[in-house]
């Protein structure tokens, strides 16, 4: 949306206003007013048009100008009904220079996890992707990861899921009984394009199942539809892109939140990484994004592999 | 070169060897190992053909096959006359999936330097890109480039140049008056793709000065001709790779190898950061490729920036 008609937006929902009011509020045409006013319509907004003036009485469920709307967060927003994966997407617009946009699909056809992994994204899911240029080194990159799974933990938790972060990249509704700490809610996976000792761009994908049922998901998998209810994806979109906005540029703040949200720390774990098994009590993370694990031959640092979270009497 | 071309290289360089000999010692007809021969002296290797066999009596100065023959690293060559950037082609070798590939080229058209600046690169200097998987998370990819200024030094060095390393990036030849601590014999530029956890791919982009007049390059610029004396290309080229390819997978001998070579630590440098001027004394380098600074608010560590050797007397 550009200013004007997300101005023009603001203004119809303080509403009822004026056409006349609107044109000499904005500084456009009358006929500028009127476009701008249809062009809401087909974007789903309802606008009602009475002798006081015109009042926003209704904002559409979802897609670009829906999110823009009431966002708290400096982030443009692309919609596709459905697209191959957001992150192909996002990805182009990283390399043609873009900066803090979210593409955003209702439904993802070729969906992938970490290390090429099928992922699936029916409609009624929050999938989408950020496209961002932080100033850091790729040394830092990983804090995005660890931001967004706060990002989309917080959201969750708002939502009334009792949602938690499994590291590396998950959020889950943990679970006494499962094998793997619990069912996945959510991943995220970042891409990235730097010089040594600077990031170009970062591409940080997120798929949450919310409104979908299990049963379309894979096995071990959950939806804030089965732990609460449907919510509005708009909101939920928001809620996850202001909160990442808010503690993104702060590094401590990452992560001392991750490691609140963490179902991971304080668990025994098994890593499986290229270099075998890495099992023992997970005590922390790291700024790179790392998992560090006391071992019976001492603390090991784990920057990537699949964890599984063990009971007490397992492993060891 | 393929591997049975490069096995029947091998043999002429130990011959004399007759064609039914090679065929047979390579499981070949007599017609292929003609085509062998044929397709070596296409490549400017001399073949000499007596009554007792086939000789190897000379290899061409540059390009592919000269690079690989006698090469004790396991890399595949890729030569061109010229080329806008090797970067650019190895950054489309490493999209399709290769690994371990070297783009050579003789001169570069538009050869670009750290944060895009331009890079003189004129016929008879090394400007070469390695495709590179490594299996390790982006933190650690920085390691890469400090190993390959390593190994450009260790040529240098073997070629007769008092060349040493420059925080970040580059080879310098060090002079006692000059503002930048030296002359500028050569430069890396890594440039990597990856997820959070893991490198997908690394291409290092490596361009030393060496049988060019510096009259052709930018200012405070030197060359392996001006120090030296001109060397045999093929041969610097094989050191390096060989050099890179002993400590690649070592991080601690890269950066023990780092911190012995370089001419940054124990100077008082002043580093140009985004964040504003950092003054202090250069005291290390992590395995993130940062430099340790000991400055009079304390110890700081810094991911990126230039950096200036200052003279005692500077600075603060």
């Amino acid at each position: 949306m550009n200013e004007t008609r997300r101005a023009v937006l603001d203004a119809l929902a303080d509403g009822p206003v004026t056409g006349p009011a609107l044109a000499e509020d904005h500084g456009i045409s009358r006929t500028a007013v009127w476009k701008h006013v249809e062009a809401l319509r087909e974007a789903g907004f309802e606008v009602e048009s009475a002798s006081e003036g015109y009042t926003l009485a209704g904002v559409p469920e979802y897609g670009a100008e829906a999110v823009e709307f009431g966002l708290d967060a400096p982030f443009d927003v692309e919609y596709y009904d459905d697209l191959p994966s957001t992150n192909d997407r996002a990805r182009e617009l990283a390399i043609e220079g873009a900066s803090d946009v979210v593409v955003l699909a209702d439904q993802q056809t070729g969906g992938r996890g970490r290390r090429g992994r099928e992922w699936s994204s029916p409609s009624g899911g929050v999938w989408m992707s950020l496209v961002l240029r932080p100033d850091v080194p790729p040394a830092r990159a990983p804090l995005v990861t660890l931001a967004a799974a706060v990002a989309v933990t917080d959201a969750a938790l708002e939502a009334g899921v009792d949602a938690a972060i499994k590291w590396p990249n998950d959020c889950i509704v943990p679970r006494e009984d499962a094998e793997r700490g619990g069912d996945k809610l959510a991943g995220v996976l970042t891409e990235m394009k730097g010089e040594a000792s600077r990031v170009s761009w970062v591409v940080v994908g997120v798929g949450v199942n919310v409104n979908v049922d299990p049963e379309e998901l894979g096995p071990d998998a959950t939806s804030v539809r089965a732990e609460a209810g449907d919510v509005e994806r708009r909101v939920f979109v928001q809620r996850v892109l202001e909160r990442f906005h808010e503690v993104r540029d702060d590094p401590d703040a990452v992560l001392d939140a991750w490691r609140d949200r963490a179902a991971t720390l304080g668990q025994r774990v098994r890593v499986e990484t290229a270099n075998g098994d890495v099992v023992g009590d997970a005590v922390d993370v790291t700024e790179h994004g790392a998992l560090v694990v006391e071992t019976a031959d001492g603390r090991k640092v784990v920057h990537a592999g699949d964890c599984q979270h063990l009971r007490p009497a397992d492993g060891g």
